[in-house]
């Protein structure tokens, strides 16, 4: 192991530039160059690179967003694609690569290692916690921390104004995020793309609660289960209050990454290193309970279990 | 004076506590009673009302929101609800009126006080920044913070993938949040109500922007110029870029208040007390410069002058 | 189980309220009432304490510190203090007790539960993260975010001004604070109790970096590895350079907790509760990754083991 | 006017860098070049400087400290230190200099430009306030609010464990931090340098509070009126009441800076450069009621008046 490359991909998270300080540095520190590819598959594909320094990391570990950009890359789905992309790799003598994302990012790295031969090792940059073998993916803490901090804003205004609000979270797939914040606001109500929900059933509780004197609500909803705006309207078709919609949106994927997005990011780029130089392919890294964690990528972008129903019940019981 | 009476009207806003908190102590300080008054001018006719004691306002300086809720009231609109409210007044002994809000808030003000002879002080608490006679508004510089931070964040991202971004900011009349969160997060352009703009000059300047290599661009638009959606749908009509869109919404109105607006809600509270002490009625309280201001209730609703195109320029000189 | 008392102890952590309101509740919704035990062991001596519904818990999940407030309580140690405990909870019919704090707290739980027979069961509520059997304990992960927040605000102005400066953050007997933040931060070098340092080898690498033009730096201190202070001043007498101090302070126990501290706090709280009916005593509740894990109290308070030094080699690595 | 030199001087202070981006920016788009001068008077000494871009102060706006560093330099107090300077300005064909800092700043702006006929323009960059012509200096706005977070954090512990914490925030000469972060933070008391205090009768007023049953305190001490650790010992050989001290140190000069600060620098660095380009020199720069103000460099240093003590009273009778 001479010289790794080093990308991001998919939708950027807070933590992907401590993961990328942390192979960069741990490289050059095992005398291994790192080579610094910029947005993703299609930076490869266009040799859109440049080998970094111990410097080209510097005060990057608490900044928001990727240094190495990303882009999407339909290219890299043919079979034309992949070969340009191996073709760039050995042109620019790279002899492993380190491919930080979510599932997308990790089918890449499985046609890489498996198809294509060249060592590779995913490292999980997504805000969504939706990749197995590890507690936690790196930026979904700062995701659900950013999005936290809008339901307790909003919360003043609702207590104040006395509305019902529908907050629309991130999570087109998971409710991760929604069920994180919903919980952790001690809001009335969740809606994930996991679990069926009856709108009338809400509303009536709604309107029972309206006749207790409860008359500020907030309801999250994943943008997996539904357009907030969509939801609110029925809420008023139904119960004829007032409702008031916000979407949290892009603001979630920015901002300065938490203590513990940081501290993964920083771990997690060092091991996946630290993978390849022990000759090791195909993999994912990640962190459970707070020890190193080596799964197949394949194994990594199945399905993770999630204990919705029973964090729903319990939401629910306490609200 | 021997009972004064203290609600908050229209949009709730960062600060009104400080203001409530002031107001109640200042007056319990000085042998007065202080009543508590809720949901605004709508509490009001409905005696919606308790006597607040000094612990009443603990622990609520540093809180968003307002302890006294707001509301509308259509029925103050017309001369039975006005009478009704005066009665209520009466029959509580209330010797006059602090009231806290907008220029909504101010109508009622100049009624209560020109018409029915209620000594009535108003305190500007909006996160619009339109009254005239003092420097800022109670909630303003919470709210301009608050979407600074989700731009500062959407620039992490929008600068990662390369993207525009049209991000909709609160002012229905009022250029103020978009034009003071575009200069303060260094943004591209800003779209306001006071200023016509040419969406055909903008779409060229990002295309011209593109040839250049400048490809992240961070667009702010006032509600009152226009839906984020509909400008960038427009724009990714007009140049074939992908947009995103960001409504920061009814976060800006939550929050702990900044150091500005609690003492600025703190001076105003007490001053408020302090002029119906000595017998005036009809006035607005404001500081200009750091120092208290007072000016007639029909004076602090006048349009508010502002530096929009001026602050434009600069701003465009110095993207 | 009909009715049981909730208390806190020790230093205060952010989450202990998100963990008193769900114990609360969730004792509520089984037909459990929960007496309110204020002051920590010195409250439950002196009957300090009164019953909770509902809304004695609502609006609270946001705020540090604990609404149950804590104390000392040194007669606690003696056999007539526990005693006189033992009566009180039999007066008051509490059938259970739940006991949110560190370490000594857990040893008042092992005292009422094994010595007199009162089901008890201990909730980790300390910003140390010192306690076995679960990944973090309540309140870690917000004070080690706000210990971060100062540390990357000291970086803009060290690196402005050239400067040494030396933080020193909580930990009297744990390094985590110091370690977690020192790896976030990016930091030059870290002190800690659990390893020893030689700060004439420190020296010597600030030197050197000197010479190399690298003039700011920070280093991190728990401050049970020594006084910020002391630290520098010694660095400057070798060194010759100036060197300034931030003790960050109890500043690390307050503000509103993060989203997963709020989260543990709430599913302990319920779990601690769950526990009692199911007529378990001397127990300790935690989650290892993501799972509810159930410890004996002894065994909570035995060494938790550390990476500290695998961690310091990285980091070291990293600068 | 062909060549503007920029530099801060003095302690550094957040908005400075948005103060840099604009004189740097707003020059080259008047076809003046921008020399930025790095490390104050000792790096104009010194000839550390070069030529600006456009894109040499992209993405500062939001950062904390300054990009063009600071530091001590008692040379320039010498004839010989000023006749160097003088020189160095003058082979580099620098026409104009924009001296970006507090009252040392400003001293030296005044020699170059009265003594040795250097245009020269004063850019008020202090967190304390206390420079004449402007109604807020850049950076005050973010101090004041980054220790009015630790006042708040604070609090939260505070009322937990029902002790006396004594806060010592920056401001040597100046009670401005201490007195806006009391206010604002709703503390119980404060210390300022400008006003004589009686630390008998506040223990006095302490042992009456507990009395009453208040058992929790703030005590604000700006560091110019004292050491937070010796006025807490006091307290508690007075009172035998246990107290804490918080030092919030050198955080205050860091962060991002607010909305207000980063406006105030963009406004200002611009209006230097123009007045430079009107011929003008020995000037300060300074907002005064949202409005443009210009004042002699000799009167900006000047004493501020402040209300310290009206706003005393107002704070104690609120408390």
């Amino acid at each position: 192991m001479k010289r790794i490359g080093v990308l991001t991909s998919g939708g950027d998270s807070p933590g992907m530039n401590a993961a990328i300080r942390s192979a960069v540095r741990y490289a050059l520190n095992h005398d291994i160059e790192a080579m610094g590819i910029f947005r993703g598959y299609a930076g490869l594909l266009n040799e859109d690179m440049k080998l970094f320094g111990h410097r080209s990391v510097s005060n990057i570990i608490n900044r928001g967003g990727t240094i190495l950009k990303t882009a999407r890359c339909p290219e890299f789905m043919t079979e034309e694609g992949q070969k340009r992309a191996v073709d760039v790799i050995k042109k620019n003598k790279i002899d492993g690569m380190i491919l930080i994302g979510g599932d997308g990012t990790y089918r890449g790295a499985i046609t890489l290692s498996r198809k294509w031969n060249i060592p590779s090792i995913g490292v999980p940059g997504t805000i969504d916690n939706d990749i197995n073998g590890t507690d936690s993916t790196i930026g979904s803490d700062t995701a659900v921390n950013t999005a936290l901090d809008a339901i307790d804003k909003i919360r003043d205004t609702a207590t104040s104004m006395e509305r019902i609000f529908v907050v629309e979270v991130m999570g087109r797939d998971s409710g991760f995020i929604a069920m994180q914040v919903g919980m952790g606001g001690g809001v009335e109500d969740i809606l994930v793309p996991e679990r069926k929900f009856n709108l009338l059933d809400m509303c009536h509780d709604i309107v029972e609660g309206n006749v207790r004197g409860k008359i500020s609500w907030i309801i999250v909803v994943a943008e997996g289960a539904g357009k907030a705006a969509d939801i609110a309207k029925k809420i008023t078709e139904t119960t004829s209050l007032e409702t008031r919609v916000v979407v949290v949106g892009h603001v979630q994927r920015g901002g300065s990454p938490t203590a513990r997005d940081r501290i993964l990011g920083t771990v997690l780029g060092s091991a996946a290193v630290e993978l390849l130089i022990k000759g090791q392919t195909g993999k994912a890294v990640g962190v459970i309970s707070n020890e190193l964690n080596v799964v197949e990528l394949e194994d990594a972008i199945k399905p993770k279990p999630t204990k919705i129903n029973q964090l729903y019940e319990l939401m629910r019981m306490l609200t």
